[in-house]
């Protein structure tokens, strides 16, 4: 089967010019069929406080009502998601940006309210507006167009098929992406994040573990190496790879050439 | 050979809930391969003043700094055109919203300062800024696209190849995709603008004559029957026709069945 990678980059990595040009460069030196799929937390958190619009995040997650859904479509679906396409435009690759709704690309439904356990401990009943939970990835037909020569840019967006867009987190986003590309291509998953990989001491980069195994993550939990927000991160990982991804890398964002960082499998 | 409809609709249409939704319910309507360009000019100043960024126009047309062009490019590229996505998505149109930077479909360049003529009659040298002048449209890829059973949706926004967004008129975004389909296709363009069609009384919406072509446009032009804006528009059509499109029709935006408003050819 044909090679395929799927780079998730975060809002911070595009949001800066330095690190975007670099991400670029490094992305369109990858072998093969490729997806990117990108964030842009920070600058919705940006434009809305410029239009008077408090961004509440709740454990990490962004609260979307009806104004907040209007500026991450304008963020993250024009502004962040057509600027990454011109660019690539610019290095040669045949970018063609996409939302959920795009050619329905993911499906989703509004997230119902759920319960939260809060920074303080307690647990509360959280309603996160519009977010969007994935039903379904069309991988056929983002198969068809790869086979094209196109390469997807994904923004955090999806739909649920009654004419609401629906605010998506972005490793979710590469998740769907990568496994209902797995029954058409080889697909490598690349998460990039702040670190050097899922470190064994979180104060040095160097200490990256090579390879988890479900059978190896047990361990790495039961003994406190791994914890925190890596857990669910790496159980994403694990999930992907019992669907069918090759394998998933976690990596920093300037070490995308799948030759560095945790790899799961 | 196949018929395809262009349906231009400007932002008044599209930013309106009312006419938005019947606009959508026309447009899926239509039979055969169609393509929807939308503008969304109104949105944008909206947007730009809560940013606290003054919209100024010149002869009708937006100057795009580098501030403006963030506007246009989170307006046009995000909130009009990803939301008429997925609406067109709930009607079961196959619906893909498309800059021209996505899969290279329009290429352009940056508009060099130019003599314009000023409300009160004097010329001055006007540099637009981040505006485009288009230089190709990709029709194959359009046809290709077209041919999956994919609408395209496109939005008022070119690039230069070199990275950069550039803001290009929604009229002319119209006319360059229906010449650029020409070859593949039986294209109709439809311009919907306030009026029923080019009229010979500017008060009475019955006046509509039903038939331009080159010839008869210069007879209205020479007896000052069609004067104004209305000139250059003409022009642009018979610009089309003469470059294989086979009718414009300019009509109102609740009229866009093929069916009513003058016809161009």
């Amino acid at each position: 089967m044909q090679k395929l990678t799927v780079v998730k980059v975060g809002g911070k990595i595009v949001e800066d010019e330095a690190t975007l040009a670099q991400l670029l460069k490094d992305f369109s030196a990858i072998e093969g069929a490729k997806v990117l799929v990108h964030g842009g937390g920070r600058s919705a958190t940006k434009v809305a406080a410029s239009l008077g619009i408090e961004s509440t995040m709740i454990g990490g997650r962004r609260v979307t009502d009806a104004d907040m859904l209007r500026v991450v479509s304008m963020v993250y679906g024009g502004l962040v998601n057509k600027n990454i396409v011109a660019r690539l435009q610019a290095c040669g690759i045949n970018a063609l940006g996409l939302t959920g709704a795009d050619v329905n690309v993911m499906l989703s439904h509004k997230r119902a309210p759920k319960k939260v356990t809060m920074d303080d401990g307690t647990e509360q009943m959280v309603d996160f507006g519009f977010v969007g939970d994935v039903d379904k990835c069309d991988g056929k037909m983002l198969s068809a167009l790869i086979g094209e020569g196109i390469v997807p840019v994904m923004a955090p967006l999806t739909h649920d098929g009654k004419g609401n867009l629906l605010n998506t987190n972005a490793d979710t986003i590469a998740g769907e992406t990568a496994k209902a590309l797995a029954p058409y291509f080889d697909v490598t998953l690349i998460y990039s994040f702040e670190h050097a990989g899922v470190l064994t001491d979180a104060e040095n980069e160097d200490s990256v573990i090579p390879l988890i195994t479900a059978d190896s993550f047990e361990q790495l939990k039961a003994d406190g190496t791994v914890n925190g927000g890596m857990i669910p991160k790496i159980e994403n990982s694990l999930d992907a790879v019992r669907a069918g991804v090759k394998q998933v890398i976690i990596t920093k964002a300037d070490a995308i050439d799948g030759k560095h960082g945790t790899i799961i499998r």
